[in-house]
């Protein structure tokens, strides 16, 4: 916790956390770590994609890597906990196990990119590990040579990661702890509704084409249909008090564990907002796709051992934001723990957790490492 | 018609038709359709007030004085018709009758500012003919002494107004012309609803305050009031795709022809507005009246002299925006005329009339003033 409120001082901002893929701050956060590394026992060093990697190495001959981390960088303006957290109970478990001999080396894993905010990407410390980078994210980032951060994927044996929760469901529940079952998949939408603007004053209720109230019933369908779905984001033409909204533009932002339910809410928003347009004499003029990510289920194997570490009565729950787990996902089996943070609140200074908390989620990482190592010993 | 082409061309922007109060277009205008005022045998002057007024002298000792006009002053990026067809019927009516001894003094009247789009004010014009300028308005504007634009009201003995109906109902109906009622009554306000912004992934339905869903259940409340009620500025924050509406501010702009039953709308939509903001543990930030104009009823005896004069059939409609009658009708009994224009487009280079609608129009016009010569004879 002490770890964290330090690293939580290091920013390229001077009053508040913020700190990019390969910014000066993000040198300066890898080398702090890099130095709780060391002291917990393990060689450390820098890949090419700024990846911070703490190794304790395995005598078994041919062993894999088992990792366990997060990522190093912040939103703009963000709390101290999301990412680092998960980079410092690696840490922690790390020092805990340095004179145990396990039968996988063992990797703490910082990672150096999942915000994305230096380049509006997603995941490039993760993909960059894993050879999934883009020939366009190669071409965009200035940094040259981040490719070469590229591992075999036959390494890796298992990846864990913590995270706190980043919602209000555990402290609803008034639990410290989850267990991920899966990242939710995503559909981005933008819809446009055009119908017709007018004087406020002259043209009487029965004759409007109102965009905006084609939109109300739109958005308050979404809140009903039974996934995650938000509308963010809603703007309006002309947008004079006394002009009726000729042109409405939304997002809508669509849920779920499961992609066939998902999917299903789509097309069903999407029939309503044509039942609302026809309604109404407006038109629907855009619906579009503008993003779609599956669902990434983690594996039932590692998420069994992980729920009996920390205990049956732990909630299950799926993620709606994404994580560095769903990238290493395609590469290993992959578990991840969720830790209840206040109010739900993050991407926010106020982040925040309880001790008690992290020292549970500590507890329970250690457990499933052990368990790993009795299981490939 | 050709005339309101012409003066269509007088602006202060080269590509579209904008003139505002004491411009330079507007010093142009004044000259010609002065010019115009002349060829009728009107004796024309311009007040302190930029008013344009040409004037036909009754022999009558004690003659009181008939205004018939409308505005010269414009929206930016106007049409042709909102203001100068009033004005221009003015003119063709007065040289229709330039013949003819009138027991009163027949003004043709160009108001210098209706739309207040220099000072953000309303009106200008006529107040200042009528002497009902602020200390505000007079300290605001730059053209100092158009207070002495002053006129005693005892002068006045009707006031008679044409205006392009700026709305589509007489399209609808299939109706060249109605006559106006009142000046519908206006209550402008300004809501905001504060719920509690989150990530759009991680927060479970039920577990949100969503100000943007208490917004649209306001919306569509205000659509069925049963007055005319427009929500014309819908802005969203923190307004990511990604984030749950922390906040929404919205306009409420509510009209009718009679006070109380406006009144009665907005009363109830606020106590909607706060079950909305209770049931979903929003706050109703705010609930401001911005602004608030009591409706003006046109003179009932004018009223049915103008009515007599198109016809009983012609329909007989409250005018939901502003216009200069409804100061008049402050000094003296005022009567409105509206014409129909094309899919109730207004300001907006669009506008449109008929020619066969505005014969009629002039046709009105000229029998309610030998109605009224009649009457006072």
């Amino acid at each position: 916790m002490r770890r964290c409120d330090e690293l939580g001082c290091i920013s390229e901002e001077k009053w508040r956390l913020t700190r990019t893929f390969a910014s000066l701050a993000m040198r300066e956060a890898n080398a702090l770590v890099g130095s709780w590394m060391r002291e917990a026992g393990l060689a450390v060093r820098e890949d090419a994609a700024f990846n911070l990697i703490g190794r304790q190495v395995s005598k078994r001959r041919g062993a894999k890597t088992v990792l366990i981390g997060s990522h190093l960088d912040t939103v703009r303006n963000a709390g101290k906990y999301d990412g680092p957290l998960g980079v410092l109970l690696g840490v922690a478990l790390a020092a805990r196990l340095r004179d145990v001999a396990l039968p996988f080396h063992l990797e703490v894993v910082g990672f150096s990119d999942e915000e994305g905010v230096r380049y509006q990407t997603t995941y490039l410390g993760s993909r960059a590990m894993l050879g999934l980078l883009t020939k366009k994210d190669v071409q965009t980032i200035e940094e040259k040579g981040i490719e070469k951060a590229r591992r075999p994927r036959r390494e890796f044996l298992a990846y864990l990661e913590a995270h706190i929760e980043q919602g209000p469901v555990l402290e609803a529940q008034n639990q410290p702890l989850a267990v991920v079952t899966a990242i939710a998949g995503q559909t981005r939408i933008s819809v446009e509704f055009t119908g017709q603007a007018g004087h406020a004053g002259t043209t009487p209720m029965r004759l409007r084409r109102d965009a905006l109230c084609g939109a109300a019933e739109l958005i308050l369908a979404a809140e009903k249909i039974g996934v995650i779905a938000t509308v963010g984001q809603c703007e309006v033409a002309p947008g004079a008090s006394n002009v009726i909204p000729g042109l409405v533009s939304l997002t809508l932002d669509v849920r779920d564990g499961s992609d066939a339910r998902r999917k299903a809410a789509c097309a069903k928003l999407k029939r309503t907002a044509l039942r609302i347009a026809k309604r109404r004499g407006l038109r629907l003029h855009d619906w579009c796709i503008v993003q779609e990510t599956p669902s990434i289920r983690m594996d039932p194997a590692m998420t069994r051992v992980l729920h009996r570490a920390v205990g049956r009565g732990v909630p299950a729950l799926p993620s709606g934001a994404g994580h560095d787990a769903a990238v290493m996902a395609r590469a290993c089996p992959a578990a991840m723990l969720f830790v209840r943070c206040k109010g739900g609140v993050s991407h926010h200074p106020d982040e925040s957790v309880q001790t008690s908390d992290v020292a549970r989620a500590l507890d329970a990482l250690t457990k499933v490492i052990l368990e790993l190592a009795d299981r490939h010993d």
